[in-house]
């Protein structure tokens, strides 16, 4: 984490960022792990902010989960608390202590209940958290919010992540001009079983907690449900969607509304864009892919599929090494567990039918899939040939940097 | 498989080897994928053999594991031919009929039904058989057949194994000495969803097929089904057991025979020996982990638990690098969607609890960890604290060397 790592060859730059009315935001050193570095952040929101989260669903979660969650049953927030040093995870009593200590600290500033505060920890696991560093921060950082802090707020969040993540969106609900914008982090232990990482987006729509929740979970099941770096799930990420209500509309109460329709594209646009930066700063990836399933007896099944593919080594060394081999993709599949027919299995990659119908397809030239392996961005497209279940997820290759970042000494 | 890969540190030379009674064995070069490679592997057994078998859960399964599935209905062997160039999986009618070829030419030189041959094949996957090569090699490799030609099969079964993998028992039933001696082959695609790679095991016991196939599925389950090394399942891979009935005893013919206790405890540890020979040649390994898991809700939990750890790569990287990285194995516990309690959840490496119900033993000193992780056989330890479940795996560190082997151009 401290180590400073070579930009991700598949970085992209940040892109513009708006104010969103109804947020201030910022970040300051606290110390928290490593000296001088930013590693606190803080979003304040106006009073009648509505709330939505997804979390990990590891067995074993930070405490800031725990906090998090709970906040979440009353549907509003004040304030968000991001450190980016020390996860406070397996930390016992002390670690919920140190949650209380935190949201407290926010609260005090904020001039609001402490069950308003949202909190997010990444970092080391199993150190205690010293929270006193953070109320000791606190009135430096609050001083320091402003409408304008949104790169600040990207970059302080950032771990093993190469780049910082942003996105942006603008909508109208009711003729009124709605923002939505996000920041995101994670670069390893990005795996699907929701929420492997942090994602923060605020929007000034006017939208009720139930409404907001519904969409933040469709949103999430086809963009950071559908990443994966190594399989692996962290125990302390979480997506956290904040609606601040400033944009002049009419409340949206609820999910048939047809005012709701540009906001709910917008909202899943951004949340998949946001993910695939997550996959593009993948530790040591080189290229991403794309698992394409169709054929399968349900979209739950070509997803397991898709995910078996994206988590392969063999198929993620296979296109690091820009081989074609679809052999081991057919493996992937078998391996899954879920229905599938060998002779009925259709392959392709970049476009390229490869293998039809369990056995390759008569004169297939190598020639263009090979080029295809060449490029950044790896497509492949799987066919069951059974019923009409289908799905995509992306991943990246494995590679000598995913060795070198991991394979060091406790980062 | 035609790279010759440097020899794993973690080899193991071959003991000395037995002739079994009743088996000769053989092989030879036939030009199946790489020119003058001993590739083409054979037993012959004697009238009376009884056979057990354990196949890949793949759903996409090669054509000789049709066959030998459908071979093993009857229970009887005269024959098996194994080549380690060509898998012949998603060859589609061309790959069945060339397990039809290479079973006719080996009844034909056995003078058996073709019923009676089992057949196995490693190799690449997606491409033709050309089983006449098998056919044309058949009296050659007829002819080489001896009861001494233990290693040269367990050579000619290798593909990307950096070393020949065997092992050998003796042990009394009814005063008769009795010889198990088994070769195996794998060091990639070893993952625990049976069976994901080969195994050959002879005894000159007389067995019946019902209980031979009841110890075999038991011992798997403790041997073959706990290793791991990429969590990826071949599509080709199995383990058979054969017995020649030359040990001059009486035929066993139930589960629950007294004679049969040192037997049964002799083929638990040789599949033992042999699968972890497996992990010991796991693509690019330099050290192998153990998981063992208590205080499960169950024996099943607790496995799921132990390989969601050997899996997993942050836990296999960290090895790697000699950290001590508990907070890694307790993500891993977390993400594996067993049963857990953060509170009650015990973390020990090398013998030394770390952690203890939920958070770090105080006065915890890391120094004889950090000396147990320079070694080469890592053990790790996990109590869950809520009931008797337990389990033990095996698993190998993740390297560069794997990279290296599956990174490049088509394996």
């Amino acid at each position: 984490m401290a180590k400073a790592l070579p930009r991700s060859p598949l970085a992209q730059p940040l892109p513009r960022l708006l104010p969103v009315a109804g947020v201030r935001l910022g970040a300051v050193a606290a110390q928290i792990r490593y000296k001088d570095r930013t590693d606190l952040m803080m979003m304040e929101f106006v009073p009648g902010t509505t709330a939505a989260g997804v979390f990990t669903r590891s067995k074993c979660p930070g405490a800031p989960i725990d906090w998090s969650r709970a906040a979440l049953a009353q549907g509003k927030a004040r304030a968000l608390v991001v450190n980016s040093g020390n996860a406070n995870v397996f930390t016992g009593r002390a670690g919920v202590i140190a949650t209380q200590i935190s949201a407290a600290a926010a609260a005090r500033v904020v001039h609001c209940p402490a069950t308003e505060v949202f909190l997010a920890s990444t970092g080391v696991i199993g150190e205690p958290l010293d929270a006193e560093r953070i109320s000791d921060a606190m009135p430096q950082l609050y001083e320091a919010l402003s409408p304008e802090g949104w790169e600040d707020a990207a970059r302080a969040i950032m771990t093993t992540d190469t780049f910082p993540k942003a996105a942006t969106r603008q909508v109208e609900i009711g003729g009124k001009t709605v923002t939505l914008q996000g920041i995101a982090k994670g670069s390893g232990m990005i795996a699907p079983d929701m929420a492997t990482m942090l994602g923060f987006v605020v929007t000034d729509a006017a939208i009720s907690h139930d409404v907001l929740q519904s969409l933040l979970r469709e949103g999430t099941e086809r963009s950071f449900n559908a990443i994966t770096v190594d399989s692996d799930t962290s125990t302390s990420d979480m997506v956290l969607v904040f609606a601040t209500a400033q944009a002049g509309h009419d409340e949206i109460t609820s999910l048939t509304d047809p005012a709701l329709a540009a906001f709910r594209e917008a909202l899943d646009s951004l949340l998949l864009e946001l993910a695939l930066m997550v996959v593009r700063d993948g530790e040591g990836a080189t290229k991403m892919f794309t698992v394409r399933v169709s054929g399968a007896v349900s979209d739950e099944s070509a997803k397991k599929i898709a995910l078996a593919v994206g988590n392969s080594p063999l198929v993620k060394t296979a296109i690091a090494g820009e081989d074609a081999n679809w052999g081991r993709v057919v493996m992937a599949v078998g391996k899954s567990g879920e229905p599938a027919n060998r002779d009925t299995l259709s392959v392709a990659i970049g476009n390229v039918w490869i293998a039809r119908q369990g056995t390759v397809v008569e004169g297939y030239d190598e020639t263009p899939v090979v080029a295809h392996m060449k490029g950044q961005d790896i497509d492949i497209q799987i066919d069951l040939g059974l019923a009409n279940g289908h799905a995509q997820i992306w991943s990246c290759d494995l590679t000598h940097g995913y060795i070198d970042i991991n394979g060091s000494y406790r980062s």
